[in-house]
């Protein structure tokens, strides 16, 4: 006999046992259920591709990062290390067959070779959601609107979603003529919660000026609320303009829709430095700020420039799982059952399998998952199996119950039991103990 | 600026476009309904392993065609080629945090450099699902019904779940002394559809003579129905035995759930030479026979062997999705629609997009799928949309209708419109409509 193969995953890899892959799986069926009820449709593309196609873009770091290697046939290949890249070259390719606006949401796995020191993960799902094609109010609007609802339906508690728009601030710097450092200033400027106000205007006096240094702090520090903050960014970045009007329009949308308590105008965020060109926006949960956004994004003028030159503007916005799922599990929110199983038949009867499958057919149709102990045992070990499964009801039908026409529904964690004469009462029984036990 | 970079995906490599990613998405969410309403359990595992781990039991064929390099810490490592090794490997790895018996599945890509010419993918969905850690009538019973229950939920018309015991065959070989030459005749058996029953006695005569290929050919004919194959058979392998008789309990169970007519002996399944050895079955539309099996497995004595030395006997199935998917194409059960969307609101009025939100997001908290144009453009360009991605209402609210108080419902297929005061009365019409499209 061959030695044993020591069973390990890859560091940075994860396996997902049932109870964390349940919870996985139900996050995303929320967010799915989110994005068809707004229209947004799934694609799906290849994890491998050409690194050509997948790297083209892609700097020092993320190029050192991605899984790349030949094939078979002698072809440069990666895996992909987000859902950004291989979606523009899909709508490059397949721009003769779809539509615009284009309005897409895709959930997958994505891996990066990064340093797994800091609680990285090398293999992770990313859910990405974005309106391709168009440049206007509606398409900003739509992907706030799906991020508002998302996160309200995850039932995670309260939730302030941070807009701001990169185009006001860049006339705001030129307003005060520093439009040749707002590379420099707006990486300053995205620490601004990390470090704090102090060291932020401490930064940008080294860099600009104590004069300049306190304008920033003037612009990027939020005040009285989503209007007036407008009104003070606006006449900071010399009167209205294009950008400004957008981001007044979104809020007017936003409290018609009736969720503008949500919306919050936050001139220090500014999402990375350059892919988004309009609106960017991060969303943190009241009850959890210092997980960080759990759902970002914002508008980019050109989604494929890459792969063909046709323009496509675009907005979007990634979830992310991850923290999400850390989120609901620090706030207690995290499924405790490590099954979806309602109930266990008991298996005390030889000879009975094919009536114990029929009965949990019918219950299976009225919708009730059920399970049927796969062998006659000892009571106690297949209680133990309800147990460890979080299966709470049990159905008993032996010799005895079936001459007298009866089943035994037994309360597991209760300990009482009841008699049933029909699947019917049986099933109404058990969908009542579901409905209380919730 | 830079040259454009041709948009392509590597040969076996495909994307879903949003039809047939919808198509896909459906058949899992069936699946799965059916897996969690009988008490499977989903698990995920990674898609890079160590090669060591993902190899250890392959032999020349499947070696080659791994995906396999030299990540950046120099470790050795393969994606993952199908979905049992991994299962295997976590059974073996989390031994101590699970119990048994052990229902789980596993929905997820897999990844071979098969040779492309015969129209085989390099990346492709695979859909397993096991009971692992007992042997017994009950959990190949607990299979059998869940490929019932599954392939019946798909629409696709009259199937048949064709069963065999590799046990009973092998004593048949060798109550006729050919136990020797097992892996040869179950070669050629195996082949008896594809090359027909001449050919195969032919075939059988060469190898063991022809009184022995007569016998032979009597063993794998089926005749008059399970039970009076199943005493031929038995007969033929010296009598009643312990794997005739987990047919005949299967069979009896089948009966009494109610699908025996689904369930067919059919001695010349052999389903690959030194996996499976218990029970195996394969799964034929009556529709589509010619495409093959959408569902196929069977029982095997011990999973994790290269892992470790507990012993994990299961059965289980794998769904064939790219065949299914063919199928219910061939069947024209596919969708033609390319989006979930019932109903589009048309942008016909600025300043009109927070109550079109707020009109949208009552529709869908009522369960109808709605999304907003986003700008304000001609009504033939909407309308274009709306067709495109197969939206059958359209709903109007511009400045006249709001200074009426309705809305106007648009049936973009029959032309007929209607109008509505409230959005109550709105979307029980929309939910009537969809309901009548059906």
């Amino acid at each position: 006999m061959a030695d044993i193969i020591q069973p390990r995953v890859l560091k940075g890899f994860r396996d997902f046992l049932p109870a964390a892959e349940m919870e996985r799986a139900e996050l995303v069926e929320i967010l799915e259920r989110i994005f068809r009820l707004s229209g947004f449709v799934p694609i799906d593309t290849p994890v491998l591709e050409y690194a050509e196609v997948l790297l083209g873009k892609a700097g020092g770091e993320t190029e050192k990062q991605v899984y790349r290697f030949t094939d078979h046939g002698g072809r440069d290949v990666a895996m992909r290390f987000d859902l950004t890249v291989p979606f523009a070259r899909f709508m490059a390719e397949h721009a003769s067959e779809l539509y615009l606006p284009f309005k897409r949401y895709h959930v997958a796995k994505v891996w990066r070779g990064e340093n797994t020191q800091r609680g990285r993960y090398r293999e992770f799902v990313q859910c990405d959601f974005d309106v391709v094609g168009v440049d206007c109010a509606g398409a900003d609007f739509d992907v706030l609107q799906t991020i508002h609802a998302a996160v309200s339906a995850l039932g995670a508690g309260g939730f302030r979603i941070r807009i701001n728009h990169r185009g006001v601030f860049n006339r705001f710097l030129e307003a005060i003529g520093l439009s040749g450092r707002s590379v420099e200033i707006l990486r300053i400027v995205d620490k601004l919660e990390k470090i704090g106000a102090d060291e932020t205007e401490r930064l940008l006096a080294e860099l600009a000026g104590g004069e300049a240094a306190r304008t920033v702090m003037e612009y990027v520090t939020p005040g009285g609320g989503f209007e007036s903050d407008l009104a003070r960014m606006t006449s900071l970045a010399g009167g209205p303009n294009p950008d400004s009007e957008r981001l007044a329009e979104l809020f007017a949308a936003a409290r018609d829709a009736g969720f503008s308590d949500a919306l919050v105008l936050d001139p220090s965020i500014t999402r990375g430095l350059d892919y988004y060109t309009g609106v960017v926006f991060e969303t943190t949960l009241d009850g959890l700020p210092e997980i960080g956004s759990v759902c970002s994004g914002g508008r980019y003028n050109d989604l494929a420039s890459l792969y063909t030159k046709q323009k496509l503007p675009g907005v979007g916005a990634s979830v992310g799982m991850d923290r999400l799922l850390a989120a609901l599990e620090a706030m207690g929110k995290a499924r405790s059952a490590s099954s979806w199983t309602r109930a266990l038949v008991l298996n005390v009867e030889d000879g009975f399998l094919g009536r114990y499958a029929a009965l949990a057919a019918r219950l299976r149709a009225a919708g009730i998952a059920t399970e049927i102990y796969p062998e006659r045992r000892k009571l106690g070990q297949q209680f133990a199996y309800a147990e460890r499964k979080g299966i709470g009801m049990a159905i008993i039908l032996g010799q005895a119950e079936a001459e007298r026409g009866v089943m035994v529904l037994k309360d597991l964690a209760g300990r009482s039991q009841a008699e049933y004469s029909s699947i019917e009462a049986l099933a109404a029984a058990l969908a009542q103990a579901e409905g209380s036990a919730r």
